[in-house]
């Protein structure tokens, strides 16, 4: 939401400043799952207010345009993803153990939102470069603290000291995006399978021996 | 090549067939090129034959149109690739030691081949699912073929027990594929290191400990 929608919400009154924002974050999801299932391209705005129970020029309380929602889309993937996983990768404790817990919630994040993962996709191919700087920064974060984590876990001994912490990020963060190809709910596969699988193939390599 | 083409070329005496047959290996790198680079909707037959250095004219004794040239750059980049690395997993010999030359071969393939791996992503997108069936078939097959290998790796007593071959095969490929977002010559990586990489990241996971 922008500062401008923001502002026109906080003169409402507490519940009718509620019920906007739980409108909003529906025409957000909507957006995502619209954007993911038929293309940002073939999405209208008359179809998202449909879908989300209001009449098409409601939305522009809360947006200037269909493009709008490209990175309202992408903002919340991001809070939902990228923002929670930096935190993990960045809290105290042993190397080896927040490694682990990034790996699992990476993995169920992929698994279980694939509704945003999709939607984050299709809304960033149609970013403009300008527009995507925020998010590129946001995933080179955390992919510098996945990075600082992997050598923090060699200094503390229990990563093999043969590998690059940088080439190593590239490939584990390659990886679990790549669940996305093929890991989805609909095939049978449980989320705590999942997890377990890219826990052992992702943290593997990286442990000593 | 058609058979059309073959056969055009059968009438020719040895050194016009060799011509030719070099001549038809450039318009399918140029092709996949060209895809990799523009896009499939952005190249022009024109294009593709001012590159080679031949008559636009002169590209209908190969194909029929440019959607030909589709299907050409993904035979070319499949017999490159899926369909070399499907040989080396079928091998004779120890599974652990197939597996460690797939993967380095896979790591490989992916990052010394670019022009065929991104032209192969860009025409595959644009393929009808009818024609599609021949490739999506042999990358079932390679899949297969890496599966059976885990499988046969757990029997050996070399791979862990507790992996599923199939999920694990499913997690390995992806992983294999992912190199190709992030892993390129231009980085300053070597492929040496690539492969030690990705032998050590693909490979940790499924040993036993």
């Amino acid at each position: 939401m922008d500062a401008n929608s923001l502002d026109n919400i906080s003169h409402a009154d507490p519940a009718q400043r509620k019920d906007r924002e739980d409108r909003w974050q529906q025409v957000v999801a909507v957006s995502a799952a619209l954007f993911a299932e038929k293309g940002y391209e073939a999405t209208s705005l008359r179809e998202i207010a449909e879908r989300v129970g209001m009449l098409k020029g409601s939305l522009y309380h809360y947006i200037n345009g269909k493009s709008d929602l490209l990175v309202h889309v992408l903002r919340e993937a991001h809070s939902r993803g990228v923002l929670v996983l930096t935190g993990i990768a960045e809290r105290e404790g042993r190397a080896l153990e927040r490694l682990e817990d990034v790996i699992t919630a990476h993995a169920r994040y992929i698994f279980t939102e694939r509704v945003f993962t999709a939607g984050f996709i299709e809304a960033h191919r149609h970013l403009t470069p300008d527009r995507a700087r925020e998010f590129d920064l946001a995933e080179r974060n955390y992919r510098k603290a996945v990075e600082r984590l992997i050598a923090r876990g060699q200094a503390e001994g229990e990563l093999r000291h043969d590998i690059d912490p940088k080439v190593s990020a590239l490939c584990l963060l390659g990886f679990l995006n790549s669940l996305h190809g093929w890991a989805k709910p609909a095939s049978g596969l449980t989320t705590r399978r999942l997890c377990d699988h890219a826990l052992v193939m992702g943290l593997g390599g990286l442990r000593k021996a």
